[in-house]
């Protein structure tokens, strides 16, 4: 069940065990922006790795706001649980937090289908943290990221044999690149996108800044602050849009008024890309600014230096790469000059070592899960 | 937000203090299958006690069954999303546990306004513990029944101080009838209902049995078990229809095909009663089979023996008052001859002393509710 | 696409003829009431008759009421736009006037996929009136049951090579039972439903009577009307329950409480009949009672005598067989005893003489069909 | 009941007509594009005008395809059957044949409540041309632009009496623009947009294209047809956005990609305008190029030279001032140099003399309109 692009790449490795296990079939659903082209599709990517998808959802309704979000959901709901019942799967498998994964996990739970629920116990600083803490309480087999989410989500009442730490699948990919990983393609020509096409070569940095849902309105104000402190660097910037959210349009509209404004001769502007081309991106560049939980995850094992901002990874585990900061074009250009200076950090396993793809295929398997438990309390 | 017949009687008192606080102003939405005649609108009763009803919403899915309850789930929060975007409210309130109730919470949360949560923390059997505890993860402010519920609550990671024990408003109710409550009126004449009108002069039983929703396949069989054990005793039987749930065609279909074969003499339906008229009922009552939770909680106020069949209230808190069967018209029987041949019972305050409505009310108005939260761990 | 049991018996042979003809496949979907149990499943039917079903489509929303018919016809367009995208025909097919085709209409027509419409251009006395003209103009090929019709259809702007007088392909189940259609199995034993089991062999009526969507809160009003006049009249009465409309429930309360009041020994209620039973069952009846097109159709083609009450179908063409009265229990008693004294009625032709679905299947096959089109001035 | 901009625009005077009238009360429903910041809300324009708003409906399903528009149009008839349900007006009053303007007649039509449809009987090329005749046959009282489009709708089997001729709303307007009509303020500086700021004292070109439905895959290549010839022509251009429909995405994708490509100095893009400043800009701009019904309408009004491209405005009536041309860029030049050398052309009042606005709410206010009619053959 895949709702968002970004969603996909966290998952993709554990996609591709289930794919190949023997005792498990890969039914795969593509639901919400994860099949818009406007937020860059994940369609083309998914099918390009070689996966089926046996259905596709189109439940966004526009407003660029909460009432668009809630009802996105109940659409997402009234579609899903017409999908789940008719491919009548023996287990559903739902990723992380995104507000749309919430009808996954009704669709299942009311279905009485049992709902594995990758990524639970972490923390964070929004309307996902509620999303992603009822979902723990509507899944029956919990395969978390870190031992500190694993806690969490025995603690909230879960049968401590149904909370494993398998890693994050996002590491996974990760560890393919962090040996081997050139940049072996010119990003510019492979992937299009729009703006300049500085210089690579000497370095460049990523930009991956999502609106925050609960303070909506603000989210022009704050892509202006990164905006600002990116473009005055004056360092190659590849920026990548930000995926649909409320608020999306005033990030987007933030960016868009922006260039009409500035002559900006060092940004290049994607819309996706290619996992492996994405970390392998990663990978080289000299910095990633933002608020994505990349710069928590992928960026420490590869030992990215990483800036993030603002309250969107609030209390999520983070390693030595991370440098936290407010929406303040001042501190974030300090935080630049900073972690420039430092250079690359060493790998940290704080999210997995490189095989929660094989693990997560390995527990479904062969765990007997039921969709009825009970509090431990 | 009203969204059964069962869950207006529980918060009656609740709203009416509401209503009269200085502070509040109460805005009442009544949707599902509260506001469908087929299941004993709540409506009429809800007018004639004097509320005015903001909004009513229509949005069961048909299908008696799981897939129709997650539809209507997702057209709930469509709706429910566009009403109280318009109203607006500061505060949503919601209580309890049943499956359309998470379309009230998911709405609350997603539009940012604060959700009160009303009966969190208790445990049960079925899907409703999912529910239950889901919606708790979405909730900002818990009042609840018991003080077991409140430990519980709080253990799952929510804010001590925004975890209050109020009792539960059903028991206020109770607590008007339980001193001057005579059966001053006739039910047949004032309810109508079908079936025949046996002497309740000489004590009488109720039966409220509803279908257990993870198991619906077999809610005829085990809905004939209670017909049979409740015929057989020829005692004067008020039985009330079960209300919208998987499966209710189920126990209807059964209840309709028993009157047919049978010619029953002792036995009268009700689809629905006016809450106070009820308990008045159930205080005079010899017994109360079935399997809702008006059995553990008003009629251990009222100490009226009860008898609860199956796993429908799993692991809820239980005064002496209740004696547990399985779905058997043998032990049906002989737990029916043991609670007549006992009698009443003395009152228990195990689920509040009658003034959790004033304090509802009360903890909305002096809390300071905001609708984001975090883990205590 | 079938959403009526009614509906289903009418396109029976064309099903039949399409499913086996070399150069079309069949493709059924199953929506709206027909998948309801409490109406009367046309799924079991269907399925007994040898189809395979494509896909079911739960989206009835309750209310029994004017609001529910059209969020019925929304949530309709919702999900069968889905399914109809997902199979992908090269043709839709949809048949008559009923609220919800609309929605198989509006599907059709707006994914560009060229739409036939069965028994368009018939005239009749209420919403039905709009919604079988409108789905005119929104289909591309027009298979009528009546010279009359086909007019109609042409003068209102469609291509006259697009508007084929096709018969009523419920006459041709019909031709099967006017020969040899003895009533060869006992109706009681085989169809089960409630009420007394009165003897048949001395003739019987058949009541088969809807609710009047523009009136329904006198839904009540005129079942009992006819309610009396059946009852008085102490024949043998085999009582067909009404389908889904709004107003239905005054309809069916109205005859549950009827049946409540007086001990009925002349009647027996039936939920749903195979179709070749059913016309074996009309065949043999000394008098069709009620509103249902059956009565002009079937009835006129099998010779039996039909009393049509109220507006339901004003204007429709009709035969000599058919009496029409009011919502009046002497009028219904009245022409009850002229019909008794007549007797069966020489066979008419008027919608069809028994080849309707064979032609309509050929026609299919045969057309280009585009879905688009002009006025035709 | 406003779902687009342009519907707006073209219905305005008879909503001034309709909020001043004494018979007449004013609930206005604005919904579907209409409150969608992406493609130009017409929500601040309304209100800048001084009507209030009585309910907003966010119901566009995002898809940017055929799939969107159907559900776009299911969701859009759940909700607004609501908000028409809670209204409770006497008379929905629709315009023209937008995809989603099939919800309100739908919803309208199954309340049985009255609908009155404004620009029904006009001929054009695409889907519109199903849902407008459509509409015609769900609607009551139908006010209509023209003589030709008044016999259609009386030849489609409509009661004489209820098709009159009002001429078009849109034309009110430019009546108000025809004289006085100069060009009194900076449309860079009030309306802001993207693009270049050219000169527009010399003479200006307005282009308005809009995705044709039935063919969105080649959105993308019509449009850049348009791109070319208007960019060769070195003319200072006013570029408005295309509104939402299958397909805006290649449309919108084909500018976007245009701009990045080429450097233009001679174009400025708008998203909306307030309807009399955009007439104003009408009035005096050299010629209105692409698909729009104002090149039909208000252009002939206002005698401003029209270049109609491709098959949107197929077969409706035009004046003088409009050539017809296929999506070539060879064939726009041409037709462009011929425009610009003929200049002005006389005012014609085929659409209307700018009265419909009155004789609309004149005819609302006096009609006894009801919700059922029957075929007039």
């Amino acid at each position: 069940m895949i709702t968002a692009r970004a969603s996909y790449a966290r998952i993709k490795t554990a996609l591709t065990a289930i794919d190949k296990h023997d005792q498990l079939e890969l039914l795969l659903i593509v639901a919400a922006s994860a099949v818009l082209d406007r937020y860059g599709s994940a369609i083309e990517v998914i099918e390009k790795d070689g996966f089926k998808i046996n259905a596709r959802v189109f439940n966004v309704i526009e407003g660029g706001n909460l009432l668009g979000q809630a009802k996105t959901t109940g659409l997402g709901i009234i579609e899903l649980s017409n999908v789940i019942s008719g491919l009548a799967p023996d287990v559903v498998v739902t990723i992380a937090d995104r507000y749309e994964t919430m009808a996954t996990a009704i669709s299942a739970a009311y279905l009485n289908i049992p709902l594995v629920h990758i990524q639970g116990g972490e923390v964070s600083g929004n309307i996902d943290e509620k999303v992603r803490h009822a979902i723990t309480k509507l899944a029956d087999l919990h395969l978390v990221s870190t031992r500190e989410a694993q806690e969490r989500v025995i603690r909230m009442g879960e049968v401590p044999e149904r909370v494993i730490v398998t890693g994050c699948p996002s590491i996974d990919l990760a560890k393919e690149v962090a040996t081997s990983g050139q940049l072996d393609f010119d990003p510019y020509q492979k992937y299009g996108g729009v703006g300049a096409s500085p210089e690579i070569k000497n370095g460049y940095l990523i930009v991956m800044q999502h609106p925050v849902t609960t303070e909506y309105q603000a989210a022009r104000k704050q892509i202006e602050e990164t905006l600002h402190a990116v473009y005055q660097s004056q360092k190659t910037t590849l920026w990548f849009w930000p995926n649909v959210d409320a608020g999306s349009d005033g990030t987007s509209n933030g960016i868009r008024a922006f260039r009409e404004k500035h002559s900006i001769n060092s940004m290049h502007f994607f819309k996706n890309m290619d996992p492996l081309d994405f970390l392998k991106t990663l990978k080289n560049c000299a910095c990633l600014i933002g608020n994505s939980s990349v710069g928590l995850r992928e960026a420490a094992y590869l030992g990215v230096p990483s800036i993030n901002i603002g309250s969107r990874q609030h209390r999520r585990s983070r390693a030595t790469n991370v440098i936290d900061v407010d929406y303040d074009r001042m501190a974030i250009k300090r935080a630049l000059k900073k972690q420039l200076d430092h250079g690359a950090y060493p790998k940290s396993t704080l999210y997995g070592a490189g095989d929660a793809g094989a693990k997560i295929a390995d527990l479904i398997a062969s765990t007997e899960i039921q969709s009825s438990k009970f509090l431990t309390y």
